[in-house]
């Protein structure tokens, strides 16, 4: 955590510097004043921005400070600017420093909501953005991109703030390498807390992406280090480096589904960073490799189950010869140092190979580039429960040399690779909640010194090698605790996203006219509990927060949607997630029971359906293009008599997108559901999309898929993992009820068919491909 | 040329050092004494060569020298050592240095002749060859690779040096990166003498190559500096670049035929340097630009008459998205401060666009991409006589940037891209032979200042841009001649390739049994003069040196060959220029007049048939694979009644090479030649092989091609150069003379056909791919 304090100490210096040396201190109230300000700034000018709520202001900070005097824009009081509406700040020029604003309740405009540049004559250079917050500021649209931090130029530094809740399209951070102005950039991202940012439902959701495939030979040299990522979930890639000789340091990778991934570029050094799981989300990744020369040193990996592509280390195999946007064969990388405890599958190699697809693919997207030169040395890795392959080899690891390595794996036997990989007996020791390590190294194990390893000066917590080196993420013994999780390390001084908890309310409702204005009224999480046993419903109920409706007493309420045609009973508005329990739904065979809206879902909703009886919609569930859940549950539930079941399939561009991440389908009852029963799409080829799960379990399908156009009655083409069991089908009017995806995750167990078709497996699907 | 003052000084010192510090010296006079001395070597240990000839010696230069004591091997005389038979150097260790050796004589029978590493595990750094000279040390078959200096680790150089001759595959000099140990390698290749390099006929002939396409993301920063690169002709590429951040500054390129091109690799600093042709030879070329970020800066170019590919500035299209192996777009380069005398076409982009040939290859080969955010700026061009495009856009040019420029092109007009190039009145004023610099730039001609302008700190000779700074290489007009075509600034201490002019001798030959004795007592450039009016000649004449052999007077001397079939009367050895003139061939109908050997054709032969009678042969001429001749040329000549004419098509393998540069048919005539009338074949598809020349004209050709199976009379498949002019066909039993590939330099005019079929022009040829 040196690296901490270093910045630290910068940034008072930095201020002490300026507070004896500004020249001015102008306090402004207005987007005029603002824009005025700034016109009139000269080194050592400070503008401070009027406590309070600031609508559709776009900040072009413009200025040539200097290094002893910064031009410095600033909150009264850091926390209590909030820039709301149609807004955005960008940075032209040097030495501007911005510092306690609030973004929120708003989106930018244009394609970033900071920018590092105003436009290509003025870019920023030794700008920086600190103490402030970037929260939910997204567009309407998912497929409309922004980015909310876009780097330009060198030497610009995002610190300390807080980002979170980004649900459109498009990475957090992104810092580009267009043009020779922003190459050798040493842009610094430190100190920050990356907050929950909610899957994405397809790819396009980094938190931050360095650079692209047309930049990646460009050298980059951008630090990443001392941040906190906290259930960073958008895609598979919560960093995803495209460029050459960036460091990830001292990192925590808390929770987030996703892998620091080194996409594009090359010789990056990945070293000293945590990532901890929960020992239970498969989801929760580590570090990726692709192409050449990497690091990978003294990190820490915890709990982690992910495997394939997110493995704690997945190497992948490359394309020979790849085209510039794919995949460059991995070469010439060390991973040295690290510590894995109780994690599902430590090592992946010849990851992502598909020599089997060649059929349906073209030559140049076959994987068939093993590692080479590659070593993997002096790493601990400790197993409570053996495991059965230490090194899972996708693809042959014949190009790995591996060295020093010792694992106590409790007698399960493994592949050993020529003795580079010992069984040894060890004990686990508790420094925190989430760092267990493990000790009683044997000493005669002197680590392995490979070309250049005498660089790797220091372990995990920044203590010499030099003297008493051993091997693992750690030297010696006695460690105190480095509270990792102690958020006031991270982020802003004034923000925090620690959510005290609170009991939810219970509403009583009892009549259909006062429905809608108790649910206006309650909070997140409370509960509308409905009493009596007939609404009658003639508009939509709009939801647009955390809320459950559910029948007051065991018995179940019901209620009667009179709606317009093509109308839900319940709209699902942004951030809307419904839970309802206990209910009965009944339609007019045009109108719908739930739906999100049509345009403009600028944040996920959700939805779970528990002990209801629905019947005689049009559709049960219609989800409109550009919408998202997280979760779509329905469980306990019969769906009866309707034109159409549930429908996902609008993402039709075959760009990766899809509708939910997870589809969870158990105990319920459909019969005479006549098309659409279950219409879930994910299209496009992208082999690190992994994304769509589907679970349909101990449920009975009956009489439904008479009007289903490709006569198959559960449709969920392109969707990744499915799983299909322990169901009943029988009298539906299908030729299949299921085609699974085989060289996918996609199967199915100890379903009952009668009269209803067959489960097929297709192999190979063909796809469009997306790049 | 400061730079190669100061590394004069740097090797001065270091002598100085291991002069004074030395510990040991042994002078050694067998191989196994050798092997020993460097077995016992410690720091400061001087291993002598004794002066004479070392066979077959093997040496293993392990050792670890220090800084300050070096391990040094040298001759007791240099230049009195020679290396010779199969022999090799390879370094393996540190601070070893190797100087004053001849290798000639022989060839390496391994990978290289000096080599930078042992094996693996034994790698080369701040390893040193200097003072040495590499002399047609070539493998016995052309196709049989090697590298003559392969460079592997770190900080290794060489300096000082004479190398020439090179005629097999692989380039002279190698750098490689595979593996961290050869990465940031900081390699000088220093004040050597680059001597002629003869063109290979084919791929693979680089003076230099920097990496390969595989380790094209390496960071490799090699210096290239104060070289002579004198009629290096090996292939199109001089030096092939195909890594990162190098460096090539104050190199002299003097009549060779090729360019210093960025193949792969980026970032590339090419500063200072003289490319100077003959005001003649299209193929002395200059640089030519792939991939991104290069800076091209203060060079100089002189009577250069290249253009596409061999422009002096060539900027090609790229593939998008491109595969590894293949053309990566050029995107932010700068040219900047050049100047241009008397070039044919100075500045091309969009080379190598192929947009037109869709057809005929698969997408991954269609040059597309134009430069981006590319800058030409602050460029001199002076034509003595105007041409028509400063500016040649093969493809549109509209992604580069042109300020500053400006032209004396006496007032005929071209496209000044937004006035970015303005025409102006300038003067040249003579420096040397080879430098005429324009002068008289308006005063008020502001050099443009783009992004990091700045840091071109100095012009070509090394005077300061600080103050006075003015476009162009040069600033200020009052230079001193730099000699850079003084020899001695470059290569070794005591080797010289400046061949002293020796009047040739004539050897009178009176019978056929003292002919090859006479040939064998003759020296390179005699004559060997034949009296009387007929020869018997039974066994082949063997031919090994350049000789012509001649009628003592005016009347013709005829040959009667009565040699075994498939036997040539004259068989071209390695080195065998042969010029035959005023003579009568005859063959048996089953031998040949000429061919070269069937292998072991370790150096090139030359034919040139003047005022001959050729008739009665199997074959004319019969080149075998590997083989290969600059120049063939036939003028004067008859050929008649024979089964084959002139043959060179058995480089079938389609990996681009062709077995003569040049076959000249000048006013001959040809009748009764059955089959393989000529028959020259080029095959696989490779854009950068520009070679394959034939000219055919005011010749000849009645009742030929009866027995040709493909029923065209003259074959150049594949052949990129072919001009058919002033001919008649008259009668050849074939349905078309030739069939010219339309989009490369075919062409034919003035011919006249009578029942001879037709020429036929096809615009794209299928070929197989090389890549």
């Amino acid at each position: 955590m040196k690296i901490y304090f270093y910045f630290l100490t910068v940034f008072i210096l930095c201020f002490s510097c300026s507070e004896t040396k500004k020249n001015t201190t102008n306090l402004v109230k207005t987007n005029q004043e603002l824009y005025d300000a700034i016109k009139n700034a000269s080194p050592g000018t400070e503008i401070v921005l009027n406590n309070g709520v600031w609508n559709d202001v776009e900040i072009k900070f413009r200025g040539q400070g200097t290094k002893d005097q910064p031009i410095i824009l600033k909150a009264e009081t850091a926390g209590k600017v909030s820039i709301e509406g149609k807004s955005y700040l960008k940075f032209g020029g040097q030495f501007l420093i911005v510092e306690g604003l609030h973004f929120k309740n708003g989106y930018s405009p244009s394609g970033a909501v900071v920018d590092f540049k105003i436009n290509d004559e003025e870019i920023a250079n030794n700008c920086t953005l600190t103490n402030c917050v970037i929260e939910d500021f997204n567009k309407l649209k998912r497929d409309d991109t922004d980015l909310w931090v876009n780097f330009w130029g060198r030497h610009n530094v995002l610190s300390n703030c807080y980002i979170a809740g980004k649900t459109n399209r498009g990475p957090t951070v992104r810092v580009n390498l267009e043009g020779i102005e922003s190459i050798n950039n040493y842009h610094q991202i430190v100190n920050n807390h990356f907050g929950p940012r909610p899957v994405k439902g397809g790819p396009s959701g980094e938190t931050i992406q360095i650079g692209n495939s047309y930049t990646s030979m460009a050298p980059c040299y951008t630090m990443v280090a001392n941040n906190l990522f906290e259930a960073c979930n958008g895609e598979v890639e919560i960093i995803s480096s495209k460029t050459n000789f960036n460091e990830f340091r001292n990192n925590v990778f808390y929770k987030s589904e996703g892998s620091l991934v080194t996409r594009h570029g090359n010789y990056c050094t990945i070293d000293g960073n945590y990532f901890i799981g929960d020992s239970e989300n498969e989801n929760i990744g580590g570090i990726r490799i692709i192409n050449t020369g990497h690091w990978v040193i003294n990190n820490y990996f915890f709990n982690l189950k992910g495997k394939s592509f997110r493995s704690p280390l997945a190497v992948m195999n490359g394309i020979p010869k790849s085209p510039q946007n794919r995949y460059n064969q991995v070469t010439d990388v060390v991973v040295a140092y690290n510590t894995y405890v109780n994690c599902a599958s430590p090592w992946q190699f010849g990851v992502g190979t598909n020599i089997d697809q060649a059929d349906v693919l073209p030559l140049s997207e076959i994987r068939s580039a093993r590692a080479v030169r590659t070593t993997v040395a002096n790493n601990v890795i400790y197993n409570e429960k053996g495991i059965d392959a230490i090194v899972v080899e996708n693809d042959k690891a014949d190009g790995v040399t591996f060295k020093n390595n010792i694992v106590d794996n409790k007698g399960v036997a493994f592949k050993d690779f020529d003795g580079g990989i010992k069984e040894v007996s060890l004990e686990l020791k508790t420094i925190s909640e989430n760092i267990q390590l493990p000790v009683g190294i044997p000493n005669d194990l002197e680590p392995y010194m490979g070309f250049d390893f005498n660089t790797i000066e220091k372990d995990l917590f920044g203590n010499s090698r030099k003297e008493n080196n051993s091997i693992g993420a750690v030297v010696g013994v006695d460690i105190a605790n480095p509270n990792i999780l102690d958020k006031t390390k991270y982020g802003t001084s004034w923000y925090s996203n620690v959510v005290e908890p609170r009991e939810p309310i219970t509403h009583n409702v009892s009549n259909a006219n006062e429905l809608q204005d108790k649910i206006n009224a309650a909070s997140n999480d409370d509960i509308i509990a409905l009493s009596g046993e007939v609404y009658n419903i003639q508009n939509s109920i709009e939801i647009n927060k955390t809320i459950t409706i559910q029948a007051k007493d065991k018995t179940k309420v019901q209620l009667n949607y009179t709606g317009a045609a093509e109308t839900p009973l319940f709209a699902l508005n942004p951030k809307g997630k419904l839970t309802v329990n206990n209910l009965v739904l009944k339609g007019n065979n045009s109108n719908f029971a739930f739906a999100s809206l049509k345009e403009n879902m600028s944040n996920h909703f959700g939805l779970t359906v528990s002990n209801v009886e629905i019947s005689d919609f049009n559709y049960v569930l219609k989800v409109y293009k550009e919408s998202f859940a997280e979760r779509i549950t329905f469980e306990g539930t019969s769906i009866s008599d309707c034109e159409n079941g549930i429908e996902l399939s609008e993402e039709t561009n075959d760009k990766g997108d899809y509708n939910t991440e997870y589809l969870t389908i158990n105990n319920c009852n459909f019969n005479n559901v006549k098309a659409n029963v279950i219409d879930y799409y994910r299209g496009g080829y992208d082999e690190s999309t992994i994304g769509g799960n589907l679970l349909i379990s101990n449920s009975t399908f009956a009489n439904c898929g008479a009007k289903e156009k490709n006569k198959r009655l559960v449709n969920h083409t392109g969707i990744v993992n499915v799983n299909i069991t322990n169901n009943v089908f029988k009298n539906n009017a299908v030729n299949f009820v299921s085609v699974l995806w085989g060289a996918k995750n996609n199967k199915e167990s100890n379903n009952t068919l009668s009269n209803s078709g067959k489960i097929k497996t297709e192999e190979n699907l063909e796809m469009k491909l997306m790049y």
